[in-house]
């Protein structure tokens, strides 16, 4: 088992580090802004290096500034289960999202550490840059390069979505330079090869909390491609331009952003627009240009594609059939990621292990399986290092299944259970 | 007669203070950027200091930065007839709205003191602060605090709409005192009486041009409103969140914006949203708030009301009954302003005048009148003057209506035609 009380208090101290958003009066009550790549992360990053150092592990930092961890086994010659997930965060996002899966990575190698227990081969823990897509709208970028489904460059040139006041946007290799996190290791699975990817991370959905249940075992996950869209009209007088003459680029991405959610319902999928931005600005000015993303989602690959479409032919639409002058409007892909079946030997090991975890909690229980099978709605590194690796997830409940969010939360006994799922899993997967 | 070479080559040097966002080969081929109150604006102010006091004029700067150039005439025991527009313009504004009407008024300035002509009375030109209302959201406000229409405390900590890199966002007061432009004098009809208000101003619209007419003799304005809508949802993750537990702002937002227009098309009216801001802005995060503004004209009070009570009905419905989980929605009115009745005396002074310098263009005419009566579609300084002292306006052609652009252009015959105009209904004026 591992220390439940060192995993609770690592994790709200790290918290320290770009804590934003006080939503209680406990101290720990508040969320986080730890944007990939700012001060914040840098801070965390260089906690993270004290810790392996101390547990004698070695730490190797790559050209995407990816961290891995490796605690050495009996036989070093085979490359090293990991254990990874993020430690950035969205601009109004939780204390667990992405940092409940490397605190708890960390937990375990500490338990191993403390036990002396040797494993078979090296068992490690990553932190991937960049995960949540908030600053750098490339989502899961850093594991994405690792897997060589991006090329290094495109993601270096990747500009960041707000720029800190009076700068130019910087690129993410700009910022890993600038906190001295730019690694020479090739970001490439074949210079830092993995024998497996565990990840433990909340649900962000509410289907464990609704039935009842403590760990949820994450067999795969839904497609998604975020886009952005750039409409172009024409700026003119709000008080003197006759609605018919208007060429006005924020009412016409408005009709857009309408039919986008019309769309996700006639699939059954999900549409989301998070980012929009109207340009020059100005009470009595139309907007000339108008900026926005779209989130599209759907657990099959064939039914977003076809989502997409639909949004495309819609917005064609707006932009030459209603929109009085017209204007016109330019698709951006940002990133696309199919659906994703992860190992069913990686499943077998968290079933196994979360079997045992679980019957911890027999009381409550009365007869029933504690724990179930999963799709996840959102991305995670996992999906990428599944192209390269066997890899699966454990999922923690997460309260009303709310994520990106400040006052995200779960439980410590739901924190150490999954980490206890996850101890279970990644020694299980290294006996085998 | 003026003198229009050198009018326009005034025009033109000073646009050098804030000139933005070319557009065409030729240097006088650029838009303006030259926001309320910011150093282009301080240079602008310091040079029409410069000149006026170059013609022995007086300068007052009052509480509200607006700054009043008298000319002495023979009696000085009654106010001015001041000729009025302002400097500042929109962030992609062009070198014609309401810069042509404070040159101009130099102008006729100028033209007076080279012939030593005399006038009965003082007469003056006033430059009005942040007429636009783009830097600061409160269009017209220091003609209508001058007026008492608006408190001058309320004025004065109007916050700017896009603070600068680095800052909090400025007040006006704050920015008055930091480009040395915050007068003692009150800024108040009581202090500053004028005995009339002419301006000249590009028309923003397409009639004079369409009409192949010279000028508008402006006998009002419409009525408008602006407001800003706070529409407060839930932040929340895109890929985990079902589409029926959402309280996105954003998507509701883009709705009432939908809405609007559609009660803009049923009213007959205009409303236009120029500014949209969605936190916290990241592509995988509902937005948790929103805020726009609403620009809302019509050319009857009542009308407007009714237009605006439909915006507020639908948004209600939009908020409660057509987001999911719901939103809320909250107004904040910026400014409102009456429909606009200009004096009958000034109307006259300037039809006698544009009579008088339309007749120039007798070729062209083939009998027909080139001048005609107008009603306003914006706003401007003029309707806040009209309700302390007899008001009217000159509008000058504007090239396919085109206004709150970069490429707005007024040629330099029609530039001077009006400045010719304007000066005969001042001297006139003052003679009777
Ligand atoms: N897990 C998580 O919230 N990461 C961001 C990727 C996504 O948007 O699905
Ligand atoms: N004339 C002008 O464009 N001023 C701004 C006031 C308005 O928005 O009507």
């Amino acid at each position: 088992r591992v220390n439940g009380t060192r995993l609770m208090e690592t994790l709200h101290s790290t918290c320290e580090f770009g804590k934003a958003h006080p939503w209680g009066a406990h101290e720990t009550e508040t969320g986080m802004a730890r944007l990939a790549l700012n001060d914040d992360d840098k801070r965390v990053r260089h906690w993270l290096i004290e810790q392996a150092e101390a547990l004698s592990c070695r730490v190797t930092v790559d050209q995407m500034g990816n961290m891995f961890i490796i605690r050495p086994g009996v036989d070093n010659s085979i490359p090293p289960i990991m254990m990874g997930s993020h430690l950035d965060t969205q601009p109004t996002g939780g204390r667990y999202d992405g940092i409940l899966g490397v605190i708890a990575g960390l937990e375990v190698l500490r338990t191993l550490h403390d036990h002396g227990y040797q494993t078979k081969g090296p068992m490690g823990l990553v932190n991937w840059t960049n995960e949540e897509g908030a600053r750098f709208p490339m989502v899961t970028v850093s594991s994405a390069v690792w897997a060589g489904e991006i090329p290094l460059e495109t993601a270096w040139n990747c500009k960041e979505v707000t720029p800190t006041a009076g700068q130019e946007p910087q690129t993410l290799k700009q910022e890993l330079e600038r906190i001295g996190f730019l690694g020479e290791v090739p970001a490439s699975y074949s210079a830092q090869p993995m024998a497996a990817h565990f990840e433990i991370h909340i649900e962000q959905g509410p289907i464990l909390e609704d039935g009842g249940l403590k760990v949820g075992v994450v067999t795969g996950a839904q497609a998604y491609n975020w886009y952005e869209i750039e409409v172009k009209g024409r700026d003119s007088h709000a008080g003197t331009t006759p609605l018919s003459a208007r060429r006005d680029a924020l009412l016409a991405a408005s009709k857009m952003i309408v039919e986008s959610n019309k769309a996700a319902k006639e699939f059954s999928g999900l549409v989301t627009t998070g980012i929009m931005r109207a340009e020059p600005g100005s009470v009595n000015t139309m907007a000339h240009t108008v900026r926005f993303t779209l989130d599209a989602r759907h657990p099959s690959d064939e039914q977003l594609s076809k989502m997409v479409s639909r949004c495309r032919e819609v917005f064609k639409k707006v932009a030459e059939e209603d929109s009085e002058r017209g204007v016109e409007v330019k698709w951006t892909t940002l990133t696309e990621n199919v659906a994703v079946q992860f190992d069913k030997g990686c499943i077998a090991a968290i079933e196994e292990s979360a079997d045992e975890v679980c019957a911890r909690f027999e009381e409550t229980a009365i007869g029933r399986k504690l724990w179930t099978h999963l799709t996840s709605g959102a991305g995670h590194d996992s999906c990428n290092a599944s192209k390269r690796c066997p890899s699966a997830m454990v999922f923690a409940v997460t309260r009303e299944g709310m994520s990106h969010t400040p006052d995200e939360y779960c439980s410590p006994e739901d924190c150490i259970a999954s980490a206890d799922v996850l101890l279970g899993a990644v020694v299980r997967y290294d006996k085998a």
